[in-house]
This record gives C-alpha cells, sequence and structure tokens, in this order.
C-alpha cells in the first residue's frame, strides 16, 4: 500500500497492520468512490491512510466505515501481485483518475531511476480485483487472518500531500490495529489514561507552567511551582555529577557565528538554529546557541592540558534555543527553550570505555529514582551514503568510534538496538527510549560521541610521552531537558509526584480555629526540617479543604483536631494510597524528612 | 577651564582641581607654544586636560611639564574674570588660533542661545596675563593655594574630540591633585594595590573565568573555579530569599517584540537591547531579554491574583543580555551577559514600605558578609524635562512614588543622597555605591520602584472590598550581577577569598610518600563535610607545594608528616594570616565546616 521504500521488519503484526491499510482504503473507496487514494503506512499502533474527500468527512462516518471494512475482512479476500513497467502502472491509475499514484510513479522514476513497480489486487472469492494499490508488500494470506474486532478507527486528522503546506490538504483516517481484543482494549485504555495525564492539561491544573502569547509559543515560562520540580532535578543533577567528579561551568547563551563555522554547526545545523543577530558592522553576526558543547570546548581550549587532567568533565544546565517550527511545538515536549542536563567528558582513548559506562550507570539510576522499568538504548550509527552531507566525511573515523560505542554497550550488559542513519553530524550516539507507567513511548535522553569537532576547535592535551592528541568528547544528558523529563514525569506519575518533587509535600488542615496555632507550630518545625508545607484556607469547610488538597495533588494531608492537638499526633491522609492513620508528629516529620533525603518513589506513611 | 556647563559643586578640592587644570594648560602651552586646548573638567581624582599636539607625546614628557606646572604654581598667579560678547570671544580665539574654542562658543550660541562667556586669565607678578581659558570659573585666588607636592601626571589617553570618532584624536593627559603630599600618596597606594588587585589579572591567575574571540567581547565564561564562587553566592541568595518568603520562577531568555512594545522596552531602551532576530514572516521578531521584569510580570498576570497572595515575590537568576558597545566594554565591570540576582516584588501600596524596607536590611545583611564597611545609597529621581522622553509621561505618579521611596528611606535610618535624572524609565531606583576594601568605588546593587510597566501589561488584583488594581512593582537586585558582584570582591578579598567563596578551600601537602594515605584519608573525610579539597601534587618538593597553594590563594595549606599522622593532628597554615598552628584533624574539620556554613569573613584556625 505504499511506494518502493526501504524494506521495512515485517513481523505478523506488521502484515496484520499493513493489510488494515489496505482494508481501510478498500472500504473507503466503496463508500466514495470518487475518492482520491494517496498513501497509507503502518504505524506504532495501526495504520493511516491519506484521502482526498469530494466532501469532507467526519467521525460519525467512522461505524460505517469499519462496518465495510469488517465485511471485506470477513470475505477472506487475497492479495495478489503485479509487476508492472512504470508506464504500464501510470497508465492504470490515469485511467482511473487517481494522480497521487501517478505522481507517486513519476518521483520514483526521475529519483531512483525505477523502471518496474508493483501493485497489490486484493481478490474476491469469484476472483474479481476488489482493490488495487501501488505497493511493496508484506501482507497477511487473507484479510480473514486480520482480527475483525481488534481494529477500531480512532481519529481523522488534516495532513498535507507530501507535508507540502502549498499542496492539497488531505484528509488522513487512523486506524488502531491489534493481534486481539484484549490488546486493543488495553491499548484503548493506555489513551484514556494518557488523556487524563496529559502533561499540558495537568501543567495547567497544578499550574506548572504557562506559555505566554507575548513571549512566543514553544517557549515555557516555569512558575513558582514548576520551578520547584525543575530546580529538585536539577540538585539530583547536581550531587549525581558531583559524586561522579564532574565539573561545573556557565557559559553565555549566544556565541559569534565563527564559533559555529568552525564547529560545523551552520553547515550541519543552521536550520534547526534561530536566526542570527547582526551587532555593527564590525562585530558580524551573533547566535543563541543550539548546543552547549562549543562554549564547553572553549573552556577546555582556555589552558594547556595535561593527561593528568582528564577525564575532565564539565557539566551545565545549559540552556539552549532551537527554531522548531510552530506546527511542530508541543506542550513541553517539543519546544525551541530547552534547558538540558548537559555535560561534556573529554577523555583519552583508553578511558573512554569506563567513562562511557559511567554515564550508562548513571541513567540506571536515574531510572530507578523516576520509577521507568521498560527502556531501551538505541545505537545511532551514521549512513555512508550521507558522508559529506548530513554527517562529517569521515568514514574510518566513524567505523572506528561506532566499534568503540558498540564494544561498550556490549560490555555494559544493557540491551540495545542499532539503528543506521540517526547519528548526530559528529558521531554516532546513544538514544534513550523510556516507557511511561501507562505505557506511552518517550525519547528522553542522549549520549554522544564526537570525534570531530574537538579536533576542529584545535583541542589538545599533552600526553605521557609528550606528544599533543586530540582528546575524545562524550556528550551526554541522562535527565534530558527540564521540558521533556518534566513533561514526562507529569504523565509517569499522573501529577502526583514523589515527595522530593512535589510542589507542596504537605498540606495542614486544622480543623477548626482552636487548633491553628498547633498548625502553625507543625508548620514551623516542618518548615526547619526543610518539608515544603501549605495551611489550607481555614475560610473552607474541611471537606473542602482535603478536596482542595487531592486537586493540588499533595502527597500528604494533615488533618489535626482535638485528639492530635492533646497526644501531639497528626492524622495523616495518605492522598496516593487513600489511606488514613495517626501517627506522633515527630515521627511524621522524621519519616517525610528521609523520605525526601533519600528521594523515595513512595510516602512511607499510610 | 571649561563651557557653561550646568553649576558644579565648589568645595576647596574642587577649586584646587580646577585650578590645576588651568595650570596645566599653561604649562603644556609653554612648553608647546602651537598645541591646541579643547577642554579640561576636574575629576574624582584630580583633573585632565585634552590637547592636540603637532608631535606625540610620551611618559618621558612628565617631568618636564611637571616641573613648568610647578613654576607656575609658585609664581602665585591669580585668576581674573573677563565677561566677554560671544562674537569678541570667537575673535580671541580666531586669532590665537585655537578653533575647538570657537567651535565651543559657536555652539553654545546655537543650543543654548548664549550671547555672552566669561573668560578666567591667568595674571602673572607683573600684571601680564599668562594663560586664558574659556571657563564659568570656580578656582583658587592665586595659584600658590595649589599644594605644589600634592600633585602629579598620571597618564597619556587618546580621547576623540567630543566623544565623536568622527573627529580629531586629542591627548588627554590625567593629573592627580590633592589637598596634601600624604592624600596624593595615599592615592597612590590605593592605585598600584587596584593594579594587583585587579579582576582580570587576578580572574586569569586565579582561573576563575575566560574570555573567547570565538565566542565574542563581553561575554565571559566561567571556568570550574569561577563557577564556584558564582553557585556560592547563588545558594546565598536563593536561601535569604527563600526566608525572605520569595518564590522562585524560571523564565525563557527571549521574547517576541510585541512583548516589549507593550512594557516601553522598545521605546525607551532598545538601543542598549541586542538586535531582532526574525524567525520567519508568521512569527516577527523576537530580542533576547535585557531586563528579567516583563517575563515576571506574565507569570503574574497568568492567574487571577487576589490581595491575600500579595506581597508575591518572583525570584530569578535571570540571564539577560544588553548590547553595550565594544569599546565600553571592561572585564567582568562591564559586559553583554549579565546574571541578575534579579527578583520583582508585586505588592499594595500599603506594603510597599514594609516590601522596601525588607529589602534593604538585605543590602545591609549583604554588606556584612562581604565586609563591606562603606556604602551609600543614590535616590536617582526622574527630571521632568524628559518626561514622554527618557522617562513615561506621568508627572504626578513621578511625584507620588518618588515620596514614598524618600519616605520609606528616611524610614529605614539609612543615609542616602537625591540625583535628578538617573531614574529607570518607569520609576524612581536607588543605586547602591559601595567602597571595596582599597577606597575604590563600585556601584553594585539596584532597587527599582515600577508604577507604570504593571498597568500597561494588565497585571491587576483583586482587592478586599471586590475592586480590581494595579499592583506597585519593586525591582531589585541587591547581589547586583554575577559578573560585577565576583569583578568586585577579586578586587575587595585580592583573590583571597573567605572559606564558603574559595574554590579550593583547603589543600593537602603530604610531606613524603609515606603520608600520602593519611592525606587521602583526610581528604576523604573532609569531603564527607562538604569541604572542598585538593592534594597537591607530590612529584613537587615541599617548598614548591606550598607557595603554589599560596598562588593559588588557598585559605588554608594542611602539611602532613610523621608527627601529624601520629597524633592525628595537622599543621594548619593560614595563607591569610601567615600563622602556622597545629589542632587535632577533627577539630580542624568542626571548625572549618562551621566557618564555612555561617559564611565567617575569617577562617578562625592559625
Amino acid at each position: 500500500m505504499s511506494t518502493q521504500a526501504p524494506e521495512q521488519p515485517v513481523d505478523d503484526l506488521y502484515k496484520i497492520r499493513h493489510s488494515v491499510a489496505h482494508v481501510l482504503a478498500q472500504a473507503v473507496q466503496r463508500l466514495w468512490p470518487t475518492v482520491k487514494i494517496t498513501l497509507g503506512p503502518p504505524i506504532d499502533y495501526g495504520a493511516y491512510y491519506d484521502f482526498l474527500f469530494d466532501q469532507p468527512i467526519s467521525e460519525e462516518d467512522f461505524p460505517k466505515i469499519e462496518k465495510e471494512m469488517r465485511k471485506i475482512i470477513n470475505q477472506g479476500q487475497t492479495f495478489r501481485r503485479d509487476d508492472l513497467t512504470a508506464e504500464e502502472a501510470k497508465k492504470y491509475w490515469k485511467e482511473r483518475k487517481q494522480p497521487f499514484k501517478v505522481e507517486l510513479i513519476e518521483d520514483l522514476e526521475k529519483s531512483q531511476h525505477i523502471t518496474e513497480v508493483t501493485h497489490y489486487a486484493n481478490i474476491g472469492l469469484k476472483g474479481e480485483e476488489t482493490f488495487v494499490d501501488l505497493c511493496r508488500g508484506g501482507h497477511v494470506e487473507s484479510t480473514k487472518e486480520i482480527p475483525a474486532d481488534a481494529f477500531k478507527i480512532m481519529s481523522l486528522a488534516g495532513a498535507y500531500w507530501r507535508g507540502d503546506e502549498k499542496r492539497e490538504q488531505l484528509t488522513r483516517i487512523y486506524v488502531a490495529a491489534f493481534r486481539s481484543k484484549k490488546e486493543l482494549e488495553e491499548y484503548q485504555t493506555m489513551m484514556e489514561e494518557a488523556r487524563k495525564r496529559d502533561h499540558r492539561k495537568l501543567g495547567k491544573e497544578l499550574d506548572l507552567f504557562i506559555f505566554s502569547d507575548d513571549v512566543g509559543p514553544g517557549l515555557p515560562l516555569w512558575t513558582p511551582r514548576g520551578t520547584i520540580i525543575a530546580d529538585a532535578i536539577e540538585t539530583l543533577a547536581k550531587e549525581t555529577e558531583a559524586e561522579g567528579g564532574y565539573l561545573r561551568v556557565r557559559t553565555p547563551h549566544v556565541a559569534k557565528g565563527q564559533l559555529y563555522e568552525k564547529t560545523g554547526h551552520l553547515a550541519h545545523y543552521r536550520e534547526t538554529m534561530f536566526p542570527p543577530m547582526k551587532l555593527g558592522d564590525d562585530e558580524g553576526e551573533y547566535f543563541l546557541k543550539p548546543m552547549n558543547c562549543p562554549h564547553h570546548h572553549q573552556i577546555f581550549a582556555s589552558g594547556l592540558r595535561s593527561y593528568r587532567e582528564l577525564p575532565m568533565r564539565l557539566a551545565e544546565y545549559g540552556h539552549c534555543y532551537r527554531s522548531e517550527g510552530s506546527g511542530a511545538l508541543f506542550g513541553l515536549m517539543r519546544v525551541r527553550s530547552l534547558t538540558m542536563n548537559d555535560a561534556h567528558i573529554y577523555c583519552t582513548e583508553e578511558q573512554f570505555e569506563e567513562e562511557f559506562n559511567a554515564v550508562l550507570r548513571m541513567y540506571l539510576k536515574y531510572f530507578e529514582l523516576f520509577d521507568i522499568k521498560k527502556y531501551v538504548m538505541r545505537l545511532s550509527l551514521h549512513d555512508p551514503k550521507e558522508l559529506g552531507k548530513k554527517y562529517v566525511d569521515a568514514p574510518a573515523l566513524w567505523l572506528k568510534t561506532e566499534d568503540m560505542v558498540r564494544s561498550a554497550m556490549k560490555k555494559s550488559g544493557i540491551d540495545y538496538v542499532e539503528v543506521p542513519d540517526e547519528a548526530a553530524f559528529y558521531g554516532p550516539k546513544i538514544d534513550v527510549e523510556v516507557w511511561s507507567a501507562i505505557g506511552r513511548e518517550f525519547t528522553l535522553a542522549t549520549n554522544q560521541v564526537d570525534f570531530d569537532v574537538p579536533g576542529k576547535l584545535g583541542l589538545k592535551y599533552i600526553d605521557k610521552d609528550g606528544s599533543e592528541k586530540v582528546p575524545i568528547c562524550i556528550h551526554r544528558a541522562p535527565l534530558s531537558t527540564h521540558e521533556r523529563l518534566i513533561g514526562f514525569l507529569i504523565e509517569q506519575f499522573a501529577g502526583l509526584f514523589p515527595l522530593w518533587l512535589a510542589p507542596v509535600q504537605v498540606a495542614l488542615i486544622p480543623v477548626a480555629g482552636a487548633h491553628e496555632a498547633y498548625a502553625k507550630d507543625l508548620e514551623r518545625r516542618m518548615k526547619e526540617q526543610g518539608i515544603r508545607t501549605q495551611v489550607m484556607d481555614p475560610a473552607d469547610s474541611l471537606g473542602k479543604r482535603v478536596r482542595e488538597g487531592e486537586k493540588w495533588k499533595i502527597p500528604y494531608l494533615l488533618v489535626i483536631g482535638d485528639k492530635e492537638a492533646e497526644s501531639k499526633s497528626v492524622a495523616v491522609r495518605n492522598v496516593s494510597t487513600k489511606q488514613q492513620v495517626t501517627v506522633p508528629f515527630e515521627e511524621f516529620v522524621a519519616k517525610t524528612a528521609e523520605d525526601i533525603r533519600e528521594r523515595r518513589l513512595r510516602a512511607s506513611i499510610g
């Protein structure tokens, strides 16, 4: 159902989803015979297909499309491969008034000099052709193999033909398709949960960050409550990095264009950078930094370095800027200002493996802290065809560095997959994909090896034998950016953060005016221990204050009445477990301070 | 010696310095009869005069100029005032081939419609005119009143006529002039000490910060050692502000032009801002933020605020950018990237005085921590003539707000002076001038009141009576910027920082290989206490290691030999006092940790 794209991994589920796309297109064509068909690839939960309709369709049409699809499935149509010359295929589609298919074949002829294409035809029980698509194959044998109760049309979206906003606007129909009804239901439950946990929705409800039209899209401003979370993460990073022997630096957010000419960013990365600022004729252009590395390299280069100073690990929570298109921006997940947990490790070849693996161990520590149970590491390699274009033209160094990373990965014992053509322009990288508590996938952290830029900027150290050598540089950002990590954590914890991250950790709810003095006393005592507290507005009823505390997702609500004041205890409501227990106040403070200090996932009382 | 400038405060020292400028010009004219004279005002340590010489002069000419000046002083020349019409004066200077004086008079005629000017002539013992200048007066009676042993030519510099780089380049001669030889010597000692303490020199020697040609001028990069100091100051600010009830926020470094149109920054402040970045036709221009206030205002405006939330104090160590001309840049003292100890306090009129004074108390706390003994607060007011130009056009609000600030200052009991025409465009401000340990003056912190921008951006709160009101905003930055404060502290402490600020607090010097294990053990123990340590390279001799520790200005050097290892003690060399004492190691650790925690000025051992 697609064009002559590179071969995809074809497993059973892929075949089902690929076939579902054909079934969807056939059903739509039956219902709207004049529709123009375009393309429809499988995706990670099913497939989509893009159509040009004469009249707009709506969600109300979903049941009738699904009914038609079920009919086709039940007919047990088979798939027949037909090999055609490009000329024959173009003629075929022209006769059927399908201009997008003609254009696709013309493009294949032009760009890849292809002279033959394949069609796949669906064949009904009587041997009749029910639907034909331009396609490379990878289907089930019979549409009966598609579980008829395990697919569902999910949504409609607009999409430009070939992603070009100057071309036709098409209608994209998304179908979820799984192996079984149970899997489909699990997926639907996850999506329902994801909607409830949407970081944009919760971010607003919990007052964690805002966007401002006057500041601009993709530029989040962290409110006091969100800043507490960002600060807590930054403190975690700084402590962990200090233990790991990192040194902290601070660098400005701009640099001259000449720096990015030297590093190659302007050649390889310019379209992602903010446009230049021209600061007077004699000074040339200044750019917002898209990455911290060139600045850190300046600090490394500022002294005569000896092998005894390596590995040198320079860390900064650097704030970078990238000019994502306004259409691509999405909440905290795709932004223009990125506060990165960045560091650059300058080391010798001998030190590389240990440094690389120490970074991987840091990842694992963070996964535990954030309750990330499923993750995969993707080793992104270069594509030899793109040398000198997407990638620096150093074929031998690419292979050598990729081998070093592969070998280090193997020794780490961590599972990983290799992916071609996704490296950074200056070297291979590890991208870390994690799954949230509800099973959604996020690309979080990154770990890159740079064999190119240090040399271009003249970085060097004097080795034991007195010779000058260029250090290898590991770029790493295990906590990703504040923006993306906090977006992930909001979904991960559904806004009910572990104590150490919660903007307010303990709410105090005095039952009546008589208990306010005791509440204030408790608040003071907790503040001394660095516990973030809030006395809920006494003007409200007890019930309303408890509901407010739950709405704001404050981990502990302490209700304080006569009994508690008398016995120096507190009635603790744990908002996560919904348990309520009464404990001596000093025990509560000690345990809570410890939970916070140890960054425990679960609040241990109640 | 100057043009018809606004009246200056004329005290004895001013008269001496003003007269010295005439004496200098006369001496130069005697030695180089064809020299063209221009202008020469008094300055805070003497005076200067700008000349156009036919041939360049050099420092080697200083003794002969000084000798000539001394002759003039000893002659006891008097000053005679002559009133002339502008026409007569121009004729006088034309005849004497002094075109700069003619131009000055022409300018006075044009810009101020002046028709009469005054000359001051020096008169010798025989009644002869020895020197004439265009001048408003303010001299000693006789040159004999100038102490002949209390002046000294200090330096030469280039200066464009009227500061215009398209005009003639003049030679500026600086003279120091005081009431007594002792005062002159004190000044010379201070300047000598200032040279030794120069923050650019020490910054390099102690590896605290660097500049990079590729990053750009005025954009310091903080090395690991400098970052420790910046981090320590930031921690101080955050702790102090948390105690003061401030909330922290985080905002991006850019915003759309439309924000700065609304606030008035583009109208009043554009020339100080970095030039715009044009991010695609549909998005308009983006600017680097020159101040944090507009961003903080967005956060205040993001919720419906009640009087119960006020005062709301939003704090951020915000990083701002200002496009200072490259010629004005000076080390850390005048930069283009400013890391500001910023906060904005939104309050009601009734709360203003207490909030304002709480800020002043914060200043005093910081002065004590940094050993700042002399300071003055300058209340900078608007100039009614500049309303609608330099200042927002709201005369009644200016007067009201200035009165509020004046009244708060008076109640604070802190000395202050009033200065016209130095306010921010949106309200009056307090600038804080401090003197370093060697008596040099720095303008550090600022405290501004904004009665204008909050209203322009629609900030409001619901008052007790249900009505909407616009909050007053106090902008405050008591710790100034990292750049300026650290520049000041380097001079203040001559690079030998108090323990809590020192990049390395304790150096360990094991006498021989046998003591290295004990040294490592001590190091580990100190690191547990958060004490920053360094084991000096054992390859070097004991003497060299002590000198290295002193060179790096590490507060404590611990020498560890047999005796110390045996008795679990350390021989402590206090680099500031140069005392050496032996104390039990645990006592050393406990006292040092306490000195650091309490941010004490003096290291208490030795």
